[in-house]
This record gives C-alpha cells, sequence and structure tokens, in this order.
C-alpha cells in the first residue's frame, strides 16, 4: 500500500482555490501510485476559521466542498479534514472531523477528541470533543485515524487532558497510524512535534504518516515538516520546512525502519525562513505586492527591510529615510548603503517642517509645561503619518519595523513607529535580531555593518541611546523572556540573580503597555509566546503594574 | 437563616483592593445579621483575569487572599469565588471555585463545572471542569452552590453542553441554592438571565440566591442585578444595575413567594448607563481622571463627550475643534454649543497649515497619480495626531468617538479618527447612537438639535455625505445587525428583502476591513456581539471578500 503525504499551503475560506489545489494533488498521488492521499486538518476550510465557523453559510460551503473533494476519489483514498455538524443539539454545534473518502462517498468520519484550548488555539469555542473512536478499514489494512492534538497527550511533561484518544483504538488492532495536522511554527515546535510524534510511535509500535499545513496565515505561521515514523520510532522521512510537496511513501518499506536523518533546525534559520514566508503570504493572501516602511538606519527595520525584499522582491519594496533633525548623518548613510545593496527604490522626505508648524500650533495649550514624550511622539506620528499617506495613495501595505523588546516594555509610538498592518519581527527580541542581521550577512554584507555594531536609539532627542530609559538588551531580553515565554513572577526571576528594582520595573512596563499592544499590528509569530492571540491579557488591571 | 449578597466592583489582580472591600461587606453583612454573605465568582482575582491565571505567582497571590478572608469568617460564612489549583497532573491546572469559607477556615469547595468558552469567555482555555459536586451543610440547611454558567444548561433553545450540574446535587436535598456568576452585560442580558435563573428554579422548587459582578473591566461591562427567586419562581428581589449594594434577606420569608416586581430594562437607557459606567471604571481603574476627543459637531463625538461628562465630570473632559478647510460653519457652532452646554473645557486648532505642508512634501511622491483616499486620510490623521500631542502633554485619555457602523464597514482612518485609548461608542450602531441622542436631550437640549437632524458626514471633502458612499444607516444598521450579531450569510439577509449586490457589499466590507478594527481601541461591550475579544476573524482570509 502507498501512501501519498500532501503537504499544503490553504487559504482560510477560499474554498474553490482550497480544493483546485487538492484536486491537483490528488492527481499527482494517483500518477505516483498511491492508495491513499493525505492533506492537513481542516485543510478544507483553512486553519484557523475562527468565528466564521459559527456561520451555517460558512459551514455549507464546507460541506459542498467535501463533496467535490469526494467525487475525486476513485481509484484513491482521500483523507482530509473539514468542519462536520453534531446532529446532537446539546453541546457544541460542530466537531473538528478527519474524512475518509473513497469511490466518490464519504466512507468514515473520526472527530477530533482533545480540543487545544491554550495559547493561540480556541478549539473548545467551537467543537464538541469526540466520543468514540474507531479505525478505517481500507483495503485489508485498518488505519487508525486522528487529528493533530490527539497526539499531544503523551511525552509532555503537563498533559492538558486526561485521555489518550488513540488508546481506544488499539484493541481495533490498527496496522498504521495516520494523523492530520495544523501545527503552527515556533522556533522549538519542530523539535517538540518531533518528540511527540514519536512518544505515540513508541507506546502504539505502528508507523505514523503524519501531514502537516504549511503557509502562513496572518500571524500563525506554518512550517510543514510533516513526516512518516517507522514503528521502531525512527524517522523513515520527514518533508521540508515552509514549502509545499507531495511525498508517496510504500507502507512495506516504512514497516522496515528508517534512517533518522532530519532535516536542520537552527533556531535563527528558522526564524528567517519563517518570517520571509509570513511577508510574502500576508501579502500574496491579501492580493497585495507591495510593502513600504520606514528606514531608519538602526538594525530593525534593516532586517525588515531584507526580509520583505527576500519575500517580495525588492523592486516591490519601497524604503523610506524620513529624517529629523536629531536624526545622525551616518543613519542617513547607513539606510543608503542598505538600500543600494538591496535594490529597493526610496524616498527621502525631511519631516523637520510639519514638525515645526505642529509645535507652533500647539504652543498655546502646550504653554507651561515641560517638554516630555509628547514632542517626541510628535516626531514619530508624523512618520507613520507619511507612510500611510504614501501607502494609501500607491497602494502599499505599511510594514511595522518593532521588535519583540521594545513591543514588551511600550518603547514605541502609537500611531507613529508602531503603525503598520503586518508586525515582522514583532516576535523577534532585540538580541535575536541582532543574530538575525549575522546570519542575513553570513556569506556578504547586505546590512552595512556600521548598522550591526553602532547602540541603539530612537533618534527622538540629541544623542538619545535606549540604554538612557531600559537596560542593555541581553539583560532586558532575558528578563522579557523569562516573564514573557515562561511566564515566571518576579520572585522567581529575581531568583535568577537579577536586580529587584529593575525586574519589578521591567514587569510593570510589560503590563502597563498593553493597551499599546491591543492596538498594534498582527505580529508574524516565532516564539513559543508571541504577543497577539495566543497571549491574552487584562488591560485594566493592577497586577505587576 | 439570614443571606447577603454582595454585589461589588472588583479590579481585576489588585488583591489588597478586592479583599478589603470585600472584608467591608462581611461586616456590614454581619451588622445586619447575615448569616452568610456572598461574592461573585473570581471575586477575588477580578473577572475576567485572563492569562494571568496561568502565573503561579498570581495563583498564590488569589490563595492568600481566600486565607486572608477566610479570617472573617467567624460568626458568618463567607461564599466567594477564586481559582483553584488542580492537585492532579493531567487536565488543566486549575479549577474555577467557589469557596465556602466558616470559623476561619475553608469548609468546602466546589468547582464549576460548565466552561463558558464562547464569545467573550475563554474558560476552558485555564479550567478543568468538575466531576463531583456536593452540597454544603451550614447550620442545619442543605446549600447546592455552583457558579454562572453551571446554571446556563436550561432554558437555551441551543444548549453548550450535555449535563446540568445542579441535577447531580439534587439526591442529597438541598434547601436552597447560590449561585455566584460573572455575568457581563448586553442590553439583552437583564432578560435572557433572569429567564434562565428563573428555569432553574422551576426544575429545582428551590430558592435561589444569585449574585452578579458590577462594574466596567476594560471592555466587559458587568451591571450587577443580583437577584432572589422564590421557589414559585417570583422574583423576591432584584438588585439595582450599575451600582454596587448590599442586601439581606431573610430565607423564611424568600419561601413564601415574592412580588415578582423588576427594575425597568429598556435598551437605550441600559446602553446610556453602561456605557457612562464603562468611562468611568475605565478611568478609575487605570488612575486617570482627565478625558480628551475631538468634537466634529456630529452626533458620535457630541454623544461621546456627553457620556464622558457625565462619567468623569465636566470639568475633566477636554473637546478638541479642529476643523479644516471642508468643515461648515455649522459644525462649528453645534460644537461649541454642546461645550456650552456641558461646561467642558475646549480649544480650536484649525489643521490647514499642516495640511498644506503635507501635502506640498508629499508633492513629488505623489505626482501623477489622481486625488484618493489619501488625502483624506491625512487630514484625519493631523487630528489623531495633535489629540495624541495634547493627550500625551497633559495626561488625558483619548477616547474614540466612532460607532459600530462605521467600525462595521471600515469608514473610519486607522491612527486618525480611529485612534484612541478607549472606543465610547464602538458597540452602538449608528440608528442607535441617534436614539441615545434623544435619550440624552428627553428633559432638555443637552445636544444641540441641530447635531441631531443633520445628515451624517465625515466633511473630508467639499459638500460629502456619508450616504455618498454608504447606503442610509436604517438599512445598513438592519444588514449589519443581521450579519454580526444573527451570523446570517448573504442568502439569508438578502431573504429578508434587502438588495442582493448591497449585501454582497456590505459583508464584503465588514470583512475586508478586519485589519482596521483589530488596530483599534477596546470598544465598551453593549451588544450581544461586540467587535472585540468576543468576535475573533481571520484577517487574512477569503471569505465573502
Amino acid at each position: 500500500m502507498r501512501i501519498a503525504l500532501a503537504q499544503l499551503n490553504y487559504h482560510i475560506g477560499n474554498f474553490d482555490g482550497n480544493v483546485r489545489k487538492m484536486i491537483d494533488a490528488v492527481s499527482e498521488a494517483k500518477r505516483q501510485g498511491a492508495d491513499i492521499v493525505c492533506f492537513a486538518e481542516l485543510a478544507i476550510s483553512g486553519y484557523p476559521p475562527r468565528d466564521f465557523l459559527e456561520f451555517s453559510d460558512f459551514i455549507t460551503q464546507c460541506e459542498e466542498a467535501v463533496q467535490r473533494l469526494a467525487r475525486e476519489s476513485h481509484g484513491i483514498a482521500i483523507v482530509v479534514g473539514c468542519p462536520s455538524v453534531n446532529p446532537v443539539v446539546e453541546g457544541k454545534d460542530l466537531y473538528n472531523s478527519a474524512y475518509f473518502l473513497y469511490d466518490g462517498e464519504v466512507k468514515h468520519v473520526q472527530h477530533k477528541t482533545l480540543l487545544p484550548t491554550y495559547d493561540v488555539f480556541d478549539e473548545y469555542r467551537y467543537f464538541e470533543p469526540a466520543s468514540e473512536h474507531h479505525v478505517v478499514e481500507f483495503k485489508g489494512k485498518r488505519i487508525a485515524l486522528s487529528i493533530c492534538e490527539d497526539l499531544w497527550n503523551l511525552g509532555n511533561d503537563n498533559p492538558l487532558y486526561t485521555i489518550c484518544p488513540l488508546d481506544q483504538m488499539m484493541d481495533q488492532k490498527p496496522d498504521f497510524m495516520i494523523n492530520i495536522s495544523a501545527s503552527p511554527f515556533n522556533y522549538t515546535q519542530p523539535v517538540e512535534r518531533m518528540h511527540v510524534v514519536r512518544e505515540n510511535v513508541r507506546r502504539y509500535g505502528l508507523p505514523m504518516f503524519y501531514v502537516n499545513h504549511v503557509g502562513a496565515q496572518t500571524e500563525l505561521l506554518f512550517d510543514g515538516g510533516s513526516v512518516v515514523l517507522s514503528p521502531d520510532a525512527t524517522v523513515f522521512d520527514e518533508m521540508p520546512y515552509f514549502e509545499e510537496g507531495i511525498s508517496v511513501y510504500e507502507l512495506d518499506e516504512v514497516m522496515k525502519g528508517g534512517n533518522d536523518r532530519r532535516q536542520p533546525a537552527e533556531k535563527i534559520e528558522l526564524i528567517h525562513d519563517a518570517l520571509v514566508m509570513g511577508v510574502k503570504d500576508y501579502f500574496g493572501k491579501l492580493g497585495f505586492t507591495k510593502a513600504i516602511l520606514g528606514l531608519s538606519g538602526g538594525i530593525d527595520s534593516a532586517v525588515t527591510a531584507v526580509l520583505a525584499a527576500r519575500a517580495l522582491g525588492p523592486e516591490n519594496v519601497l524604503c523610506v529615510l524620513l529624517p529629523s533633525g536629531f536624526s545622525s548623518k551616518h543613519s542617513i548613510d547607513d539606510a543608503l548603503a542598505l538600500v543600494d545593496n538591496l535594490g529597493t527604490q526610496h524616498h527621502i522626505i525631511p519631516i523637520n517642517e510639519p514638525h515645526d508648524v505642529f509645535i507652533e500650533l500647539l504652543k498655546e495649550p502646550f504653554e507651561g509645561k515641560p517638554e516630555n514624550v509628547a514632542e517626541e511622539n510628535i516626531q514619530a506620528r508624523i512618520r507613520g503619518l507619511m507612510l500611510m499617506a504614501l501607502s494609501n495613495k500607491h497602494g502599499h501595505i505599511l510594514l511595522n519595523t518593532s521588535n519583540k523588546s521594545e513591543l514588551a516594555v511600550g518603547y514605541g509610538t502609537l500611531y507613529g513607529d508602531l503603525a503598520g498592518g503586518i508586525s515582522v519581527i514583532g516576535d523577534v527580541y532585540k538580541t535575536d535580531v541582532f543574530r538575525l542581521a549575522h546570519f542575513i550577512n553570513r556569506d556578504n554584507e547586505v546590512i552595512p555593518v556600521n548598522t550591526t555594531i553602532k547602540p541603539p536609539s530612537a533618534e527622538l532627542r540629541p544623542d538619545q541611546k535606549d540604554t538612557d530609559s531600559l537596560p542593555e538588551y541581553d539583560i532586558l531580553d532575558e528578563i522579557l523572556l523569562h516573564y514573557i515565554e515562561e511566564e515566571l513572577g518576579p520572585q522567581e526571576i529575581i531568583g535568577f540573580g537579577f536586580n529587584e528594582k529593575l525586574v519589578h520595573r521591567i514587569l510593570r512596563l510589560v503590563n502597563i503597555n498593553e493597551f499599546k499592544r491591543h492596538q498594534t499590528a498582527p505580529v508574524l509569530r516565532v516564539s513559543p509566546k508571541a504577543f497577539g492571540m495566543g497571549r491574552r491579557m487584562p488591560i485594566v488591571g493592577k497586577y505587576l503594574s
């Protein structure tokens, strides 16, 4: 028996596009002699469909799309994920289901049991858990079919569920396992996911065919990495990261054991590739081609410009230099050198004149008050206004260039440098932005070396440095990682040897700036805990604030 | 036996403040001879604590706060909601629990069974459902103690759960029921909530003591409306909406039956009172006193200014007129008349000069392109910049004045009129904004009549009217209500007799403008489906778009 895994990039709610893509894959799998072709969890609708699931019109379209796909299942079986209606009044209205299609019909439906409802996941918002588990019989083989999280109660220190759904199928003596997933990327995920899949294979001693999504759905990035494991828990094959593809496997070969070869999964390289894909899909799926960004001469906008140029082509990236009286000469030179290296377009528009007009108009209402953040923010907001005006005129999407360290402590101006349609590096700490720059420059100088070595500055006051108001980034980022990713409290963090006052100050800054993050663009998610849908915090609270 | 309900306004994570407030209420209840005093669901932490629940430091502080409260339970029993740790490794780490405190100790803990995970609720994100249900024995009575949603599987057309937790307690023959809730307001909720509580009383034939939160937690507004029902399902007493209070009830009296009197719950009045409370608490809990807003002479900013003046006092509201060349004389007159009626402060700052400077600076990059939305947005963003500059200088919070109809179809400028810390009327359709204005003016003219009768206009072009690009608001709002609140699809909406092309156009506008709503301020929630945490939509999708 030959089993094909189709690792594809779907588009949420684009039923025609998704089905067309799957029909092409069915043809290709047939051509390669496959008996079964497997598509990912909720492939029909794209993942995550979020509250579109609450519209019966949307569910009807899902059902129609499955029927269209079923008509292609002659001479080949198709496994595909799609929501299905719960026929019982009590309980949630839907199941998250794996359809087994053959001979033009739906032969079997297995619902998902474990419904991830944490971090970026909201599945119990929509779905009722499965209460029954049956293997599928096909051409003399018995298949244990499961969906994503159904594997994830093994190999975790702190399992979130009280049952293992595959346990329920084992007395039906399956021959192999298929798992269809929607397992989003973060830089720890390739290792963790493999661990969990392997633990399942170890427990049941059966081969596993695991297929995942690839591509970006706004902030959620899917790396693919679909995998086949042999019954001895060795890796038989792993599909590439961040690429679509179809692979066909002969079951008898898989039974013999794998070579356990895995592709490299180095953190900074993964982040780089994930972000390029994230930008590319955000634009492609919205039907946009051109990006605009403000280039300051600093490292954040430089790295963002490179990622955008790689995602969209340099000819589609417009870099705008918006110098003020506080911008240093080297900033402008560094920005222009980058534009030159990349081959992107650029404009230079000094902001002194509008700045002076605003200060003059506000003279009376500002009277008697000392200079404060208001004056600095005016500069940042003039830049935001300029970039948005250009974007509105020419049909660009503005890229936000803030990094995670800044977003965390609120070091940025709402409607100013926090503006933009998508935040490219908002889940990358400043210290990792430097690493990304070095990775980008590993073969030749793309980002001017000067940009990668000078001390970070917002250049909103004379001789301003980030370290005037923040600790060094290596210390700041460690504290932030403990608080944001590891969810540790102040005493635990101080226990690592950090200054007590500093820890309290940083945690307070994170919490009181929730209102800013609430209004910033979606952040391409590359870490286990990104700002956005996976981190839901009160705005008006009084905890560590 | 005398039972006290304490309907209080908590602050998320403010353990000292919350406990102090509860200790005062315990004293008052004791003074009034109560045997038991009941506080709301998760009163200790405030509701919703959201992802703070994932921090063990936060949970430790919850536990310590319960212990502090337990020490006050001499001579009086205390019922209070607080998260508790699940001692079993498998499953979620926490329970959502009701503590019964007496004699300085925790006497009983009942966990919540039904965990709302829909709309604004995320409870299965954090909590394991209860598997055991036991009554509390106290002074010869047996009490069936439950938490909020545990009542909500009765009296619904489409119950979301497969069990009724109180059913499990009935063979233990309870004498009465206590339910501690965190049931947020929307204009249908007072009626729906009473219906559900009453259905429970009907099913079990026991009196019910139901206590709710009051006050605002950012976008979530709690109206209170705590209620006591007699065993014959008549209302014995209902506590006021939008006010804190303590009421003590003699069980024997409650047993005899109520007078079934309810306070009025007229939609527009409820919305008015809810929004005033929402603004007041947003400022109060953040430690701010002063609001700023842009006053255009139109109805949205007028209604927002009135609500702000009622919430914060007119002396704390700064209205700023920012006329452009397209602003009509009557707009300025109407805005000034409102300022005069309200007694707020104001500034007038014309924006022509910065507008001309921007247009001049952008002349070259705009060259050869026709006028479009870019020029209009520049005006809106200059206003946003001015308002934020004043707010940054003087410590105001900027109020967003967009209504729900505009937010729905994307009729607003990001970083321009969509700026602000909190959206006051972003859950109120334009037609209801007019009704709110009439309600405000019911006794005397607060909002100038001219503002309430002239055709809505953004005044970003000469003689612009909203109806140039949108249908009449009464039609638009009906279509939006069908789509947003009722979650109907295009065919269903067209079925009501609306123009087919118009319906498709409006639904498409709603969907393609998700990116704007993602970046706007939290919206005070007054409807059953508000933009924000309760409506989670893909940004990059292709459904009805």
